[in-house]
């Protein structure tokens, strides 16, 4: 690798990171340094991180874990009785008693991979999910890595294509550009809360011919960074254009424990394809996504995620499980996944304390959505649509032309000139909209709300205060 | 994917296992319903897995790891001070105090590849070792596949290539077969104890020559799974060849604290290649891999693998960390890299234990793999080179050809039909060679000797007794 063309080009695509977090750890270090800010410390909004924002973790999942690790704590009577069995059962699961040997197959351990089919079942009134369908990784980005390695084929217009909202999780855009696999964005409607409108798939469709051959449909529901949940009718519609186009469905529901728009729940993709007709139900090849780092497990740093995999011809099917080549997913990873799916149920010693960390985390998430969306509303050149789920916010900047200039001129996108700014002068990462694929003069910012109420309070207060600051400024 | 010319070519390719796991598991399963087989339980010594194999962790990472899912644990006066003290300060380097949380980098916590880096730092005798050059993942296997991603480039004689042993570890094949990388192998020298020859490497390269383009040549020392250590006169060679030749060198050396033989001692690559003149000091790209799976740590099912990279130009630096774009590693197996490379030293608490639980270890391998060896040689129609170092023992097979013929006839490979006869009647599961990349009439099993002393007789008297009919029956 003497010189950069000895390097894979799919690697020299990925795109360069808008610096944000580089300038939050250099600004951090300067304040251990005893440099002077008008701030304490740097609050970093930009991403889903509720450990990090301070919010406690479930006590049940880390006790379990705790005697998993080191079982001369199963003696220890401090634990409930229901989570020491539990650490006992799952112990029990691994080959030699130990979370310190490989699970019995390269996509972890039969036992978990059962208890999460039953969770789906459970989950989507008794449709049926089974184990065999269900694919173990490390978090929801190796999952959609995996899946982009798998379905990357062909070349020039026959290149595998996949529809990608726009805006879309921050996160996503890094895993196309590594992959072989085109972007085909789709635009999101904001006025309508950014729902996903048919007449736009179809329009990305049809802009994508020629270019390559677009196999697949990304969708996120409730939406990251968007907040949109999708109703019934939405999902029949998407799945009937997956299908009259051949896509696959890849449906990223990592945030579905976290819907709490008025008379909005949340509906698989799973559960609406199979109560379809059989001219749907059988052929639609669907992927749905979970994750350990959820609203309320939200145990980022543990990393699990799975994939339910349905409609995939078996001979594709033992491809898919062939690229678990390396050997196994990290054991604990594994038992957090199985704990989030199977928590304490009511009579369970453990119930009554799990069900209020749930509630309260629930209720901090809910409220804090509506009073940032309310706050951000009434500041002039700030409008944002309500959320409905999921844990982000994503107010649109009406930006001065000064401004735009300015950005221009420092040789960054204007959204992030706004959030570099914002941290220089208040100490407040938030996330610019252009690392969610927006690239129009609509700017946006993403702010993580799922932070103890008196983070956001502060959060929203430096806003007001910069935000307002720029607007005179701008004069 | 409707069919699987919609599958990338490069997942269609990735070999199929030898189905011995699955046969393995098949019985398992019979045993556990009654069915009847002339042993109770089946012992897989294919693989390095000593947990599964009974021995147990090291109390001290078990203990500070317990303490770092449920700092509740702090408070108990049960756990050594200073495994408390040691969670504490782990917890301090979390964001927001919590293992929860994502690490501050997408490649793990600052102060971890710094410790990391202490450790090589301290091990190479002070070659310094910059935490800058440390890349962070889940197992070895996982760095190996981002090195190939990175390296794989160009296509038919311009198409990268590698130099691999034979044999190699049995987990690198299907990473090969993955990758867009082509594999160019070279035969370790079975009669001088598999170590590596010059002209065997220059041979592989002539013969390569037009195929692709090699471009990086991979070692593992001390290997597996021959179990031969490398003098330092060796890696000097080694070196040198990769130097002339301009190849990456990709040192595997994750068995680096298992060496037992006499007189022999693990040196790094990175030790040697430093203390040599500047012509390659300066020069060779090395890229050396360790991980917690090893012989003392023994922590597999953690998961978590760091190479160390030097000599590799910033630029291309660059794109090796942006490669890391899944957020981050699971912070569980993160800390038990830190604990693995910053055990207690002589005068803490826990050192007194931890020693002893390391020496047991040490002691029980050498003697396992010495004992095995003069076992193995005794057997007509098998021969084994002694091991210096690593886990397994790689003994020869002469097969008669009435059963070389038999094999042929079911299809399988005559190593992988011993295999399975041996599991079969006495319930324990060996690695045929032909997983290690052998595939001329030379026969080979792989043999884990890293088991509880018991367990290793077991096997031994079983596979003389099975060993032995099989000979009787092919007169």
């Amino acid at each position: 690798m003497t010189s950069l063309q000895q390097v894979n080009p799919r690697v020299l695509a990925i795109r360069e990171s808008t610096g944000l977090q580089t300038l939050a750890a250099h600004i951090t270090q300067q304040i251990t340094q005893g440099g002077k800010r008008p701030f304490q410390k740097v609050t970093d909004v930009s991403s889903h991180d509720p450990q990090e924002a301070g919010m406690a973790p479930i006590s049940f999942v880390r006790q379990v874990l705790a005697m998993c690790q080191y079982p001369e704590l199963l003696k220890d009577e401090h634990f409930p009785l229901d989570a020491r069995q539990r650490a006992q059962k799952l112990l029990g699961w691994c080959s030699g008693g130990s979370v310190g040997s490989y699970t019995p197959t390269s996509n972890g351990t039969p036992q978990i991979l059962e208890t999460i089919a039953d969770f789906i079942t459970r989950r989507d009134g008794g449709v049926r999910s089974h184990p065999e369908n269900i694919i173990f990784s490390t978090g929801s980005q190796k999952i959609f890595q995996l899946l982009l390695h798998l379905m990357s084929c062909g070349s020039g217009g026959s290149q595998t294509g996949m529809l990608i909202p726009t805006p879309c999780p921050h996160t996503l855009l890094s895993l196309m550009d590594e992959s072989e696999v085109k972007t085909v964005p789709y635009q999101l409607m904001e006025e309508r809360g950014w729902a996903v409108d048919l007449d736009k798939l179809h329009q990305a469709l049809k802009a994508a011919r020629g270019h390559c051959e677009p196999r697949a449909i990304y969708i996120c529901n409730p939406g990251n960074p968007t907040g949109h949940v999708q109703d019934r009718e939405t999902i029949e519609q998407v799945i009937r254009f997956a299908a009259t186009e051949g896509l696959v469905l890849l449906a990223h529901e990592v945030h579905q424990d976290s819907v709490y728009g008025q008379d909005k729940q949340f509906v698989s993709y799973k559960k609406v394809l199979f109560e379809m007709e059989k001219k749907y139900s059988e052929a639609v090849e669907l992927i749905s996504i979970h994750s350990i780092s959820t609203a309320c497990a939200g145990e980022c740093g543990l990393r699990g995620a799975y994939m339910e995999v349905v409609n995939v011809d078996p001979p594709i099917m033992t491809y898919v499980k062939r690229l678990q080549i390396t050997t196994c997913p990290p054991v604990l990873s594994h038992f957090a996944m199985h704990l989030m799916v199977n928590p304490p149920t009511p009579g369970d010693l453990s119930y009554g304390k799990y069900a209020q960390e749930i509630l309260q985390r629930q209720k901090t998430l809910s409220q804090n959505a509506r009073r940032a969306c309310d706050f951000l509303n009434a500041l002039p050149g700030m409008s944002c649509q309500p959320a409905m789920g999921g844990v982000f916010l994503y107010p649109r900047l009406q930006l001065s032309s000064h401004m735009i200039e300015e950005a221009k001129t420092s040789g960054v996108e204007a959204d992030v000139f706004y959030c570099q700014r914002f941290l220089e002068e208040e100490g407040v990462c938030l996330g610019p909209g252009c690392e969610n694929g927006h690239d129009d003069q609509n700017y946006h910012v993403r702010l993580c709300v799922l932070v103890p109420p008196v983070s956001l309070d502060q959060v929203l207060a430096r806003l007001r205060s910069f935000h307002l600051r720029l607007l005179e400024g701008s004069h």
